[in-house]
């Protein structure tokens, strides 16, 4: 099989998690992650490189110590659509919660944008991170992983339903006839479930895909399971080669278990690259990022938000990392007990994995064009990914991987050279889902 | 006062309530509907045209035997936010229910569409008038009439209480001191009432007309009430020229009542125009348009959908008016009241309401250029409107209406010249409101 690897852009605005110090940099606008205009340059940077996807994250909840980009941003598919039209292939993936939304509302959304970009919209469903969501939509306490994801699986099957309530024929529009739609071809879908009743039928049609593209981020035992049976990517965290490894093999493994092909299920790893003339010039940026973010302040905060926005600073920093593990079980457990863990191991103090809570983020894509384009191949042959989710500090750093790292990975046969299809599943080599009313149709037909 | 006429375009596609027959007009795409190019062309031609803003309806459920324009449709949200960055002046007002949205998604995302388009964003708010909406969202009966409108104020109110999070300077951004975000200025909302509790903030600044303008539609009591609490502009149905004068003055006087200045809610009626060379010409297009529109089984279901998606086919056509008035408590109270009143007065069949029911949709502007912009004059003169919300059925008869009716109006002095403005509030002389905190603070300093 020939190698196919994908690319997508996540746009970090005035700077993400851990990017303290981007918002000072001079080539970043203080507007950017509110300026339409910012995502339509990187969404068409991206599509003159011939990204697959636009990757919008998300969180339905902030307090002051957020990072800059989260403080204050659009929604993402109010973001998405406004990118759309400006657009013609890249794909557009919005992370939307299955926890803190309607699947109507939100299954109709992502529908219109899968019309409004011709077959191109993909839905990034997530549980919430942030645990004081739960207070932006009247709950006490954000639900426990059981009821979360539990609700997210039904959530994506009552979706997936509703999307398919008109068979791609219901339309005939025939003047002559006086028909202009066929009504055996709208199907209500009567869904009673656990955490759901919808009705339906959803008052919009599909798109050359068929259905959005389903993603999902999220990697505890319940977050992997809900991949291998729904998802048809996965935005995953990275790690060391190591991790990486275990972490595409047991998707793919599980996905199998599941009847589904393992080929459908695209597992794109976070990968902030940084790209230089040289590789020592590559090695002193990345100091220089480190430097420039480097702000005590910030990381305890951000270590906290893995605990429910948990404010640490009441812990002496200098005392051994304190027992919070009960903060972690609703939020973000999977990722706060590897903090743990480390700490305990290691024997940290508060101050220590403060310190170095940015040190996890450090991408293995560093180097000269030939070293990043090796890198990503070795990484590739390793079977640690199917893409790619690339993050850039400033536009100058897109067009660096642009203009050096994708045309040494397209002359190995690693990535396309021209988009071969129009819609975010045909990029992907996603098959279209056919509609399930009329497949029954065909079965009854014989 | 110098008079000042507001315009807006309400888009219907392939055929609104009551337009049957518009899908097989030849120079109406069968897909024009969810075609979003066709929501563009639109926006374009009404800014062209000066017009104050576009205006899009919706619901949240649908059958089969729904209007064509209904059935198949983008989301309003994501339609405007594609819209947005085709237009610059053109304010862009999208109906949501309160009834079945969560106010933290809702606030955010016409935050989000009002930085966009720079401050542009207007809500329509709705209560749902078609009943069935409950079953989309796991309940079995729609809200009555005082828990949708008292949820409905409240839902204004704390989306206005989101909308206020950032103070307008809360991001200095000032690199030599290292300051991105003033905490100060960032404010949690803590609303607990009766049917929400949102802790807030919002992760949206505040856009350069502060925030969206709250639309309404409902003609109820209990909407006429809404309106006059909180409402900056009304979609109104019209009807005759004394019951709109009278709708007009009561609203005018209730708001006034609450302490608001009446000239801070802008009532729109709605009006069909028909345009033609000649008044002959607009009569004989008018009673065209009847008798493509005349299809009584889809008058039936019009009928039916005031009366919660009601059968009306399983009673005897030729008895008179059966007594339905039940059905209509909970979806359109009000305007079923006057179906029903009618069919009583004037001892109506079955069949013979169903085939009126087109007949209440005329429009009052009828005529060649000169006798539609006589009789918006004499409207606007004699105190029914301060706005009219335009539907046309073809791009040729808004343009006909474009380059007609306009001039016309302008030369009289009713309607601009040129935008004097780039946001809705600012076209619609309307007040940006203060952010809350920054006149609390300014009262505290004194
Ligand atoms: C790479 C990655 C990206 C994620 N992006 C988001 C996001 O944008 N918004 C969000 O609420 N959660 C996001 N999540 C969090 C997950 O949805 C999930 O809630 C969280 O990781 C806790 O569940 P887990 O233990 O299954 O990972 C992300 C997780 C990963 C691994
Ligand atoms: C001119 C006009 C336009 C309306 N547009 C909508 C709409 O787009 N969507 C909707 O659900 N309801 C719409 N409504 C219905 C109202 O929101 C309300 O639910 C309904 O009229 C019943 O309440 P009422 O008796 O107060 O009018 C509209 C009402 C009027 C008068």
């Amino acid at each position: 099989m020939p190698r196919t690897l994908h690319l997508a852009l996540h746009p970090y605005g005035v700077g993400g998690p851990g990017q303290h110090g981007l918002w000072k940099d001079p080539r970043v606008a203080k507007n950017a992650s509110i300026d339409i205009d910012y995502y339509i340059r990187q969404a068409q940077a991206a599509e003159h490189a011939l990204f697959d996807a636009l990757f919008i994250v998300d969180s339905q909840f902030i307090n002051a110590t957020y990072p800059a980009h989260y403080l204050n941003r659009l929604e993402p598919l109010t973001l998405l659509s406004a990118v759309a039209t400006h657009t013609r292939h890249i794909g557009l993936v919005g992370t939307a919660s299955s926890t803190y939304n309607s699947p109507f509302n939100l299954a109709r959304r992502f529908a219109s944008l899968d019309l409004i970009s011709g077959g191109r919209a993909g839905w990034n469903v997530v549980t919430s991170f942030d645990t004081g969501t739960a207070r932006n939509f009247g709950l006490d306490e954000h639900l426990d992983y059981a009821t979360r994801y539990g609700r997210a699986l039904e959530f994506v099957e009552v979706a997936r339903g509703l999307w398919d309530s008109y068979e791609d024929d219901a339309f005939p529009a025939d003047v002559a006839r006086g028909v202009f739609l066929d009504p055996d071809k709208l199907h209500a879908l009567d869904h009673v479930g656990e955490h759901f009743s919808v009705a339906g039928p959803l008052n919009v049609s599909r798109s050359p895909q068929g259905q959005p593209v389903i993603f999902q981020a999220g990697v505890s035992e319940e977050g992997r399971d809900l991949a291998a049976r729904v998802a048809e990517g996965i935005y995953a965290p990275g790690g060391t080669l190591e991790q990486a490894q275990e972490y595409y093999a047991d998707i793919k493994r599980r996905t199998a278990a599941y009847g589904r092909n393992p080929d459908h299920i695209k597992i794109f790893l976070h990968g902030g690259p940084v790209v230089a003339a040289t590789d020592e010039a590559a090695r002193r940026r990345e100091r220089e990022i480190f430097e420039e973010d480097n702000d005590f302040d910030r990381n305890l905060a951000l270590l906290g938000r893995s605990f429910g926005a948990y404010d640490f600073s009441v812990h002496d920093l200098d005392a051994p990392f304190p027992d919070v593990a009960h903060l972690a079980e609703k939020g973000g457990r999977t990722g706060a007990a590897k903090l743990i863990e480390r700490a305990r191991a290691e024997k940290l103090t508060l101050r220590q994995v403060a310190e170095s809570v940015n040190q996890f983020r450090r991408s293995p894509f560093v180097g000269d064009p030939r070293t990043v384009a090796d890198t990503i191949e070795q990484w590739y042959d390793a079977g640690t990914l199917d893409g790619i989710n690339l993050a850039f500090r400033t536009e100058e750093e897109l067009n660096l991987f642009v203009d050096g790292v994708v045309p040494l990975l397209q002359k190995r046969g690693l990535f396309r050279t021209e988009y071969t299809a129009d819609t975010l599943r045909g990029n992907l080599g996603l098959p279209v889902p056919a509609n399930r009313h009329a497949r029954e149709r065909a079965l009854a037909a014989g």
